[in-house]
Order: structure tokens, then sequence, then C-alpha cells
């Protein structure tokens, strides 16, 4: 098993002006051009970690709370979570400024899989993840969750053998 | 309230091809340009179904399991399955085709959620679903439980309170 | 020879946004761009008929009638209308919705031909066309005399030999 | 009526290289990419002639002869041939050029109208063309067949009324 | 005069991969998009200084040491170094990251100016920057320099009234 | 030596119009945008005076005196000025014109670096450049001075050995 790295050491910053061509009828981001930036953004980080291609593997629930308009610059801080044999979690935050008008809102927080694989495509092992502030240990205790729920949202796990996630719903 | 429309007035066919530019190293469509195709399709789809502007509000977990590699043929099925209030569901199916080869394969079945807006940007009421088929009715249904994960995952409803949801952890 | 394909098999629907980048001046689609999307939704159904690579061979005279507004959906709907030899026919239709505003216009119906080849770029032998509706019918028998008019304009072939395409004028 | 100017004035140069996501499976410029760049270089020739705001009214056939491959660069040549009230031809050639090997071949030569417009989208007149040279008295002299076949392909003119154009198949 | 403000207040750090489409006949990112995204980053480094829309006024001699191939990380750190007036320099390094291979090479390090200006794009005094660290003090002190060399090439200041930059060459 | 070619030989002429995603906040063309309309433009020239890939080495300080808004007409003229070895400078000048308002400015003038590598990327020698016009003779000897510029800011020779460009500091 390749030896474990810090969460930290694939950190990936990321920042992008919203451009005309990124926005909708009412001059504000698109929801699948925010997408696109999580994927790359996402990506990054996992290869930082793993030291090898990936591939996307799964993109969690995402919700767009505020609009984006024209112009904002769009900042998207990634970091790989929890590694799982082949696969890794990576966490993406989201903020929007308009810089003229000094504001910065969180919009987004996203969950991402990613799969190392070799040139043929092939899934490799990973090193573990090793969290080192409080923030990073709590993502990495989450992530035995959120995997759980994509495992039973793909029909691969039976939700009442999904341990960690049944007992949100128990109390 | 507007009057209801049937399910199937929302379909919306989309065809593309996977171009240099939208591929990875590994010379396969990145995952987060299908996201942008499936924000699309699902947005046009939603603005068939209220004959409004519409905005992306989420996306659900999106899970990639083939390669789509460059040359491929993309074919993306939207359809509305329920409307709550001004937001809509709708459902996005990907079948990616290498022509010469004869292979055509499902590749995805995404949920997205739209919301109407008027010109200002603030929601507007949006006309009900009209289920017709099996699968239709079926979508319909699972709407609400998908909904119901939707909010407990953006912290807006209690998984207790998810009684939906709740059921399919409690056998 | 390969055997006979019916015409539907290609049917190809690709539906797309309009995005600001694909505007002229006074925010309509450009020309150009309807001319790209007219040839990537023909050589995807010359693709369907033959299951081989195609490549663009020509596109008969076009004629923009409509200003197709930003935000508009373009719908365009491809079909292959005959085979000669190696070389396919194609009829794309385009419609232009503007969805809040509830209008649909019908404003192209173009021919393109194609040729199908193998990996090293040379023509290969296509399936024939079955016509089955009245309206396939009428394109597949037209589609003789629109390929004598693209022999004429290209001088390999004398006005006078046009035999289908002469009768027109000599009422 | 706006006075003549020169068909020279009009001349518009553009060269462009062929950039990976200009190309199709076999590595060849798309066709409908090639089209897109006539109808700029067509639309600024346009411009150039009437100083106002121009719309793409039609594209005469175009065929494709040659492949031109990634990393080409072409150069297309852009001049107004003719006025008619408020819409004007212009024939576009196109030249591919492999440089490192030397090879420089013609590989297109399309026929495009412009309508000048307000910026309310209304038709205005144009000033008539003045041809010059021999080639260019030629393309003012074809223009009105073109013209006719254009008529007779939307359907505006009866066959037998294209006069300039019957002649041809009358030998 | 605005209040001064710290230097690494604009920093600006910008992750993008190299996609197909921009790179060159060899396979590696263009010269012509690196300085594209040397503005981007430059141009949210200027805005973050002076929280108002900025335009580029100049960029200094690019020299362009390293190929960075296709599927490379490309690093971009943005900073101001001083501003004059309306005018701000700006200092982007570059950094090129092969992340399987594990190299991490800086290919360029460039000076941009920007000039702050109001929504009808009139300029508009900026805060002056205060340098902290060494190197940023070294910028700040080297600014005047490569100012008066702008100026010089720009034909704006004779050469030998350049004394900041005249000293150099009097060894 | 390869034998001498004149410089004539490498013009090239680029037309390009402004769209909607090359401008920034206040519609006018993005300076990176530009820079990259740049490269390309004496990417060509440059390889068509050495009929070899070339690849950019550097980019002399560019100014942007005009905004150019969003419709504009650019046009780019660059042409060989002088060789060293492997390396060719080139110069482009850019104008930018509004057709409808009739008015053409001459926007900027600009230094590259270009090197000729064979299909493995090392530098190929040249042929030298044979200047004819009072221009190209002026270009071509001001080369010497621009090159020592480049040296001294890379580095690669001390201030006080730029023979060439100490003499305009020592008036």
């Amino acid at each position: 098993m390749p030896k474990p790295k810090k969460a930290n050491e694939s950190l990936t910053v990321m920042t992008e002006m919203v451009f005309p061509n990124d926005t909708n009828t009412l001059g504000n981001l698109m929801g699948g051009n925010l997408m696109r930036l999580l994927d790359i953004a996402g990506a990054i980080a996992a290869q930082k970690h793993c030291n090898r291609i990936v591939v996307t593997a799964s993109v969690d629930n995402v919700q767009f709370k505020e609009a984006i308009p024209l112009g904002s610059v769009v900042t998207l801080q990634a970091k790989v979570t929890r590694a799982f044999n082949s696969s890794m979690e990576v966490v993406v935050e989201v903020w929007a400024e308009n810089i003229p008008a000094g504001t910065k809102v969180n919009t987004n927080k996203a969950f991402l899989t990613f799969v190392a694989v070799d040139q043929t495509g092939r899934p490799i092992e990973v090193p573990p993840v090793e969290p080192e502030t409080e923030e990073e240990k709590e993502l990495y205790a989450g992530a035995l969750r959120r995997r759980q729920l994509r495992l039973v949202l793909a029909g691969r796990m039976k939700p009442e053998e999904a341990i960690e996630l049944k007992e949100i719903f128990m109390v």
C-alpha cells in the first residue's frame, strides 16, 4: 500500500472570471458551467494526492443557492478528504466575488469522487489520506457516510446495510 | 394554479459529438463536460414545461460508469417528472454510441431541479405534471423521496422528518 | 452491396440553446454557426445510416429567412434521403423556439451530402436507402435532381445532360 | 441611391490555423467549421462595402474537395461581386497550406449573400458594385444567374421565368 | 488619496489544465494561450487591490523557456507590486506541473500593468501598495525602473531621462 | 546555411471579428485575447519564412492604447523582420475598425520571436531575411537592439555589454 499523504498536500485553488458565454438568459453563471469547474478543480486535487491520471467517478448532490453574475470572480478550493483503495473523495468549496461591490459569498460545497487509473484505464491503489485539522478530520469521518449514500443510490448497497447512513434516520 | 401539463410535452432530445477539447488525458469525455450537457438538456425540458426562464437549483448525485471516447455520439433525453410550486424535477438519461462499432450504452441517469423565474429572477408557480406511462408514474412517485433527500442534504429538513426517505432504511 | 436500410433509422434530433458567443451584433444566431450545427447533425445521421466514419462532401444552398435570437432553443432533425455508392444525401430541418413566448418557427431546410470513408480516408460503399413515408419517398425522388444540380455547379456534368434538372426549366 | 464603390474596396483576407477542436475523427477540418469561417469572412467584406451591419441571407452550394489537416493554415479571401438593392453577393475563395510541406491548395470557392440592415434589423439600400478587373466583371455578370438559381430554389421564382439560368440548360 | 493596501491582499492563485485545443502542433501549450491566462490572473489581482473595474494597459516582455505539454497543470500566482496614480503593476509567476511525473517547473515571470476605470472607462486613482516581505519590497523598488522602460518603449520618455533605467547601463 | 528569403514573403494578414466572449466587463476586447491573436498571426508569418514548425520564444512589451469594442473588425499584419540562427523576430501591426462608423485605428505594434524546430522540438537553422523597403530595412536594423534588450531582460546578457542598446541611453 502506498504511504499516507496529508490532506493538505492536495489543496488546489482555482480562480476564474465569469465570461459572457458562461451565462444564462439572466446574465448569471449557468449551473452546468460551474459543474465543469468543480470537476476540473477536483480532478487536479485528486491527481496531486495520487500522482496518477484520474477519472471522475461521481458527483454528489450539488445545490445552487446564489446567482453568480457576469464579471464575478469565482474561487474554487479543492482538497482530498479520504481515499478508498483506488478512489478518492474530494471536497470543493466555491466562493463568488463581486470585487467592485466588495462582496464575497460562499456559494457551493460539493463532493466528487475520482478513481486513479493507469494509461490503459485500469484502477490503481492510491495513498491513504492523513487528516490534520479539525475540519479535515470531520470531512474524513463523514466520507464513510457519504460513500454509503453513493452506493445505495447506485443500487450497489442495500439501504438497510448502510449502517453509518441509517443511524441518521433512526433518531 | 396553472393547469396541468403532460410529462411528455417536455421531452427534449439532444445529440452531441465528442470533440477533442471535451476529452481528458485518456481521450474520453470529461465528467464535467457531460454535467454541462445534462444541465442544458434539463433546462430546455423544464422551460418547455413551464414556458418560463428557468435556473438550475440542484443536480442530484451523478455516477460515471462508462468511459465515452472521442468521436462518440452522445444522446441525452430529458423530461420533467414532477413539479413543486415553482420548482421542477427533470430526469435526464444519457446514451453513448460508437456508431462505426455499432455499440450503444446507457451511461447515466440523472435528476436535476430547476426553478421558474420572471425577468427579475423571482420564482413563479409552474403547472403540475401529469404522468401517463408506467415509467412516468414511477418517476412521479419517486420524486417525493428524492426531494426529501435533497432537503436533508441541504440541511433544510431533519432526517427523522423525511418520512418517505426514512422508510427505505427501516426494513 | 450492403443491404438496404430504412430512411428513418438514421433520424437524428439535436437540440441546442443559442449562447451569447453564437450571436451577431444584433443579438441573433450567426449564419455560420447554424451551418456548423447543420453539418454536425447531418454527419451523425449519415454515420447512423452507414455505420462508418463520414466526411462532408457538400452543402446545398441554405437560405436564412428568420432571425434566431439569443436564448432561443434550436431543434435540428436530420435524416438520410438517398444513397449513391459511397455518398449519402441528408436533409436537415431546423426549428427555432422562443419558449417563454410560446413561438416555434421552421427556419431552414437544408440538404448536405456526406461520403463514407475508411480509416485511411478512402470511400466505401454504403447501404441503399429504403423510403417508407410519402415525405421520404418524395425526398428520395428529388435527390436525383438535386444531385444533378450539384454536379452541374461543380462543373462535373454538362447542364444539357442533367435530364432531371432540365425538365424543370422546360415547361 | 448610395454612390457606387469598387469591388476591391471590400477585399478581406483572413488567415486561420486549424486547431485540434476544429477537426473530425480523421484529424481534418470539419466542413461545418469551414462554413463558419466563410460566413465571418463574407460578412466582413459585405460590411466593408456598405458600412452597415449585415446579416447572412444565404450560402450557395459549397463543395469540399480537399481534406484540410490539423495544423494547416487556411486563407480566406472575400470580395463583394454585386449588389441588389439591400443585398450583396460575396465570393469567398479558400486556400489550405501545409507550410512545412510547402503545399498550398485552392480548396473552395463559395458564394454567400448578405443583407444590410439598420439597428432594428430593417433592410437598407447599399451602394452598387463597380467591377474593375476581368475576373470582377465576370463575377458581376454571373451574379444574376446565381441569383435566379437562389430564387428558384427558395420557391420565389418559377424556373421558366429564370431567363439567365434557363439558357444554360437550353443548348 | 485612497488609503494604502498590503501587496498580499491582492494575491490571486489560478490553476488550469492544458486542454487539447490549447496546444500547438507539437502538443504543447501555445504561447498566446498562456498570455491570455496571464492577463486574466493579473486583472483579478489588480481588481482585488483597487476594488474597481480594470483594463490591461501593457504586458512587459515575456519569455517562454519551457514547453508545457498537454495535460499539464498550470499554476499562476499574481500580486500587485506597486501603484502609480490610476495604474498598477502586477507580477505573475507561472509553474507547470506534470503531476504523474512529479515534476514542477517555474516557467515564467511576467509583469503587466492595469488601469482602474469607472463604468464610462475613465481612469480612477487607486490605493498605494504597502510591500511587506523582502521580495515584495524588491518588486516595489524595481517597479520604477520597469515603468521607465515601458515609457521609453512607448516613446513617452526620452531614454536619457530614464534615470533609474540608465544607471543599469552605466557601469 | 539556408538561402535568404525576402521579408515580404512572410507577410500574413489576419482579419477577426470581436465576439461577445472576447470582451471584458466594459464590452471591449480583453488584452489577453489580443495577445492570443498576435501569437497566432506571428507564428504563421514565422512558419512562412522558414517552412518549419515554430514555437513562441518571446513577446516584447505590448501596450494597449485603444479600447476595441464588441463587433469591431480587427486586422493583424505580421512580417518577419530578421533571423538569428534558429530564431526569427516578427513584427505584428494591429488595426481596429468600426465599419459602420467608418473609423480605423492603428492600435498596436508588437514584436515577437519564434524558434524553428523539428518534430522532436530541437532548434533548426532558418534562412536570413532580406529586407527590401525602407521600413523593412529599419525594422531589420532595430532588431539587433531589441534582441539585446530581450537578452538583458532574460539575464542572459550584462547591460554594459548591450552595445547597441547602451547607445540610446548615452546621449
